[in-house]
């Protein structure tokens, strides 16, 4: 059945040189509008959700190109406020086998999401007329602004009754030096209002502290997340790992920790077009399951298809469709559909 | 010595997304103009001989553009014929890894070949100017306007002491529900006429319905080829073995049955920038093959190589010419020649 | 203050060469997706309202496409229906001087929109939840099935309250033979069923067989426009006259007709970009107007800057906002903003 | 009726700027394949009659695209000969209002055609399979080479009764120092061959060396034209005098001089899209209407309408059919036809 | 004789929509890195001269973006300093007819080159080693930091005996509310060190705050200018009137006012292809005209005719060589030369 | 600490079939300009140095593009002279697979570098402002006068005590039959005068016909290349050995003797987005290795890095910087950095 889902965060604007070629050598580049929100939002939307961004834009020609954009995604622009002067931004170089890609941020604090004060939304309101709402680490690492509003609206959204989802997604260049002390009573915060979380053992170790003495990845995991839960009361927690291989192919396992019990996906190799949204395309994977209350075998499975999916297609944010990656579930792909 | 051959077939107008971007993502679409007919008849052209195309198109802009592709693909425009309203055409996303091609197809039944009558057509005098005629399954699926016309010009050719090609090239989505059972009497009216036929050993399996008890599919060929071709008078029946390997890799392995004797060619492994009309390349190189009387050898790896190097060229349409295809044969290839 | 309005009408999508090549000689189509009902839609909700379309699409990646991009327009989704199998679509080569733009339809008749059944639409809900409703002389000249709709489309809005736009905008093409005699009855009954119609003397005399001995078109207009309103009880009708002026600017001038008053616009005159779908940017200025009760002076002056405004756009679709179209009417236009 | 007409002429490489920006600022050039015969003889195909070109091209890939371009513009490669190793080709940038286009050339004179011997030509058997012959005075300018083979050529044309058609098209770049000297023989020589000329009256003052003293170019037009067709014998004369006015429009007026009298059209006047190629227009329209045998009045105004709507197309070569060019004469043109 | 010339300013990266489209309907967009002093050294390198940058740019890819592309504008590196984290850019949509283009900054005042104080400049040294020095209005109208690095160097250029040429420039929008008072100081400053300065009568009314009873702008500039120079013991003072007319062409007249005498050009009109860059193009000409001495007569119109074909070409760097703006002094412009 | 590098060398023009079309399908062009020299003097300008390429071009549109790409490569144009008429230029169809690339080249032998005579260079002037000058074999393949040029200017460099390096890139298609036996002598000569040399076992063995009874190409190397720096006392001698693997990926291996000693790189493995001018990035390492006097192992290393990332970029020049490569060498490469 078809819900009501808001995120929290900003919208960037993607300058992207086509191709291989660097700022240096292009003259041209693509755009586009992408976050974490918003991925995450229009991958929901496109799954038959009612999908809201809560966000603030510059009431300029960029702000108009955004929302333009945001309606192309399938996300409504009901609870946008246009308000402040600058969109964030970054460019983006695509690296090639040795040669990483490249990402440069233009000037990102001043933008109007990490500008806008409190009052300029009506978290309340929006929070009685949604059913979940998702947050993400990055907002957490702006500035204060931003991590107030962030605290507010979880709060608003808990005592409606909403559900909050909370993707711990740390970025350690966000955070700079002892950035983990930093974040930790921010993350603490959250954790402890969250319905559903997006993290794994890395995580737990370095935002939370926490200590093992496993090894293994999957080890580490297993005997870190259930303490997590238990100490933040967290109904439900997902997350992935990834392996990169030496012939450029990427794997991908998700999991999913409810109810006490670990449900893992199985793992998935694939070759890779374009990374970025893959956590976001799993994290709205986990989200539709729990809301149409699919078992977690295959909310787990839809979820790691979904990020695998996302891998294939062009741009951050996810627009295949519910019907698309069930199909990718069952069959071996790969030849023409004609 | 060069020689004429027509093919008899639809023209479509492929419109294709850029790269890998959905239709819903992009704004821009390439187009070309092609078909089966359109691509052994454009192959044989570069190999050195006449090609035609025996076809309907509207008399408006988009027929123009068709003549004029045709052109560029060295096809002479002397058979084609002005008649009706529309061309038909399909839409193509490409694909990448997990993630299928998907081909959208625009209402092909209404389109100036598939509603042309014959009476627009001159069979009679076209089979006394042309030395060999290619016909192909996909047209025998259209609708029986399309069946008639097929079957009037291949009597005209037999009449004529033309060659008959035949490729099968059954398409379970354009014969519906209990399609090879339809199929089958004109399927067996074309084989009864044909001198030349393209096939495996699915088609004697599923369309005219032979039986047999070994699962090996070189053995299945090797057991009901020579019965088809016993069956229905063929004096050369020739076809492909496709393997799609995990690390995405096709490999191709050709064969040709004619005087009772197999001929299989090596197997080709390499990898695939655009697959559509890889059959058609090959059965391009098995006609050249027969005219230029080459030894079975020769014409099953000529065929097998100009199948495989179809792969490595961007659209439909087989543009290499027999001295690339015979460099290929005798090089190790990949470096740049200069 | 804000309003709901819906527009009923096909989706097209628009296949445009990209300069001034033929489709004989260019190999690429920039595309997006349009309407008369678009148009309108898309106007009045960069003026601040929410704008629906309800129309039918198929359920296939071109009717994702169309989705998609309606969002992009601002518009919502909720009243489009998937159904049918095909997406209305035509081929546009840009003219240049002396050399007219060419058209080219593909059949269109099997569009989804026009072989939707009335069963697929809830008529009556949506109009209930709507404050306006536009419909056009396009989609009556369509088929049986189209004009039933309307009709019972327009009834449900009158029976709820809601206000009946309709633009007359007859297309000879598209009636064919005797087409004003075909299309009297239809007509009829709409501008009786209408609150705000779009048209001019020339629909008076053609469509509707009135006579006048007037040779001026201005003042045929002023003979005319003052019967029909009389005639089916009209609250308002408003149009342009425009002229082609030898050097290929063009000049437009609007009309409005209420309360038994005639209010024209200054004589507009400018260069030509892009000229399709200026007749429904004037028409969503003369909905805007109305919806906000402007002065007649304004509401004529607002509809008529936007109509010239959209000459200057790139695309069928309007996208300025009522603040980009009353900054044109203060200012003198022209030189770079920084 | 279809006629069969041939053109001896260079194939050129066109690479160019798309835009208005300069070599020293793009990235990207376009390309295309043209020449005086390539336009005058793709023009006549587009008119209903068989095209061909004789001429050289080298045997690698930029001479298979030219193979591949010509088949485009509709016409035939069969008197085509793969000979030599370059393909002339020049730079073309854009120019816009007082800044001129400029055009810089390859080092042509070591082209496959300027440096093909007679012998490679088959020209007794080609004259005999054509009804027309085009030669151009560009070809002239080349060099003895080039020469010899037109004298050849033109004799034969003359022996097998074929018609030869000869544009003077004195280029002063090409010929140098002393250059209307150096041509006058040359000229002479093909002027006494030929039975329909393109020219005007300064051909006849400056590489004829006649003399007037007539100041008014139509006078002087009056009294040179007939003394050229009576010292040389030729049955038609025909060109154009262009105006270009000082808001960058064209204005064309062509005239046909034949049996005695002249006949001129009227003054057709146009914004420029591409002026390359439009003399060719101009001259396959004169030809075409000597071949299907229109009154004086009905060649000279298709022509002149063929010579201004090439300056409404992309490229050098007329693309348009003559159906196009009728109604363009019989229009006002300018609106869209939908 | 080549002179050495620097330019102190801001290097700004400029992302234009392609076409028309605005950004709310495009995906791409061109960019290119330009400014006043940008534009003024690289038309003087372009004639001849050795242009030096004196800036400020990031150590990231868009600061070595901004470097090659200067070194492509002919502009030596050698004064280039790196520091700071951003580039300031502006997005711009171009309007058509009598939609105006738009310019959206992005936070402009963080500009590596805002920021920069004034040790990290070596300006002594600089100015011992150039001949000439640009400065410029916009410069002062950013910050502080950016007015006593103005001062400063300018002081510098004097102390070593080098010129210092300021262009007025005033901008509105960047100096905001009693934006002339506010200037007033700064340009007094600067205009004392000057030895040539770009000016019209504007400037002298609102800037300097100087007072005439003449109401046409001629006779105004014929009065206040010999006043300015006077005041501020200023060598030369040049500049333009321009006027844009109804058909969208514009005129351009330039002045030149040295020993007491004013010399005017001719009025130049023509058709407007891109009219950012014009004036730096004028200035650049007034510059070579006295560093190579030659007449006012042919500097002002050298001038003027480089600020015309400025217009003409695309973006807002003139690259024309002093070749190319002599020829179009002494010819008539307008066809193609081959 | 930076020094001044000069290479000898043609600017050649690559006109580049973007993606995987071949001539003859695709309309568009991307160019760029390149060669030996331009490669080797941008990376080394890359890393800190002044680039200087000493060449001829022609005075045209052609010459300035060329001159502006220097410029954005960061070459200095002080000692380029403007001679002649032509720029060579090439044709490149990119391959895929087992399809390869393709190179058409247009007449080289005419361009200006190649007929350049040597008064035009003042070679006595330039090696006293210079530290290195790099010259290659392919110019010596060209013709007398290039072979003259390229003798007097290594001679004055020696006499002026500047570093000659030379790589001996030895290409048979440009030398023909018996082309080891017509080079021999001239590579000896610069042998002779050379300091670093990029050169291989194969070389030894083809060019300057040494024998060995080794048949590993390592043993074969670490015999021979001694021999050659003491028969020539060359002070440094490096290359690679790459090895091309089934799966389409490269692996590269470098090696560098001096001091009678040979210091080997890691193997490399990568995947290869674009080879041409992997040796040049090579060479550019091996050439700042020694002027920066890092140890062998470090210059080895980065000079193999440097080869690998080469294959990662767009066209044939290196832009990386220093950094970029340093960071390659102590990094696993292949995930976004952000």
């Amino acid at each position: 059945m078809s819900k009501r889902i808001a995120a929290f965060g900003e919208v960037m604007m993607r300058l992207q040189v086509p191709g291989f070629e660097l700022l240096s050598q292009a003259n041209t580049l693509h755009y586009s509008f992408s976050g974490t929100g918003v991925n995450v939002v229009s991958a929901l939307s496109h799954y038959g959700h009612a999908g809201y961004l809560v966000s603030a834009l510059p009431a300029n020609p960029l702000g108009d190109a955004a929302v333009s954009y945001l309606g192309k995604l399938g996300i409504s622009k009901n609870y946008l406020v246009r308000w402040g002067q600058y969109l964030g931004h970054y460019f983006l170089e695509n690296g090639v086998g040795p040669r990483p890609s490249r990402v440069t941020y233009s000037n990102r604090l001043e933008s109007s999401f990490n500008t806008a004060p409190e009052s300029i939304y009506d978290f309340a309101q929006i929070a009685e007329n949604v059913d979940v709402v998702h947050f993400c680490g990055i907002t957490l690492a702006m500035n204060d602004t931003a991590r107030t509003n962030i605290g507010r609206f979880a709060a608003a959204v808990k005592e409606s009754g909403g559900l909050v989802v909370f993707d711990c997604n740390y970025r350690p260049s966000l955070w700079g030096e002892d950035g983990y002390e930093k974040a930790k009573p921010y993350y603490e915060d959250l954790l402890t209002k969250a319905d559903i979380v997006m993290m794994n053992e890395k995580d737990a170790l370095h935002v939370l502290n926490m200590q093992t003495n496993k090894t293994d990845r999957t080890e580490q995991l297993k005997e870190l997340i259930p303490a997590v839960a238990e100490a933040y009361s967290i109904r439900v927690i997902a997350g992935t790992h990834r392996t990169i291989h030496e012939d450029q192919t990427h794997s991908l396992r998700g999991y999913l920790y409810k109810d006490k019990q670990f449900t893992f996906s199985n793992i998935l190799r694939f070759t890779v077009h374009d990374r970025i949204g893959a956590g976001d395309a799993f994290t709205s994977g986990i989200i539709h399951g729990e809301l149409e209350e699919l078992s977690p075998e295959t909310t787990v499975t839809f979820a790691t298809t979904a990020g695998m999916l996302k891998h294939t297609t062009v741009g951050d944010t996810p627009m295949l469709t519910d019907e698309d990656i069930f199909e990718a579930m069952s069959s071996q792909g790969g030849d023409i559909r004609r």
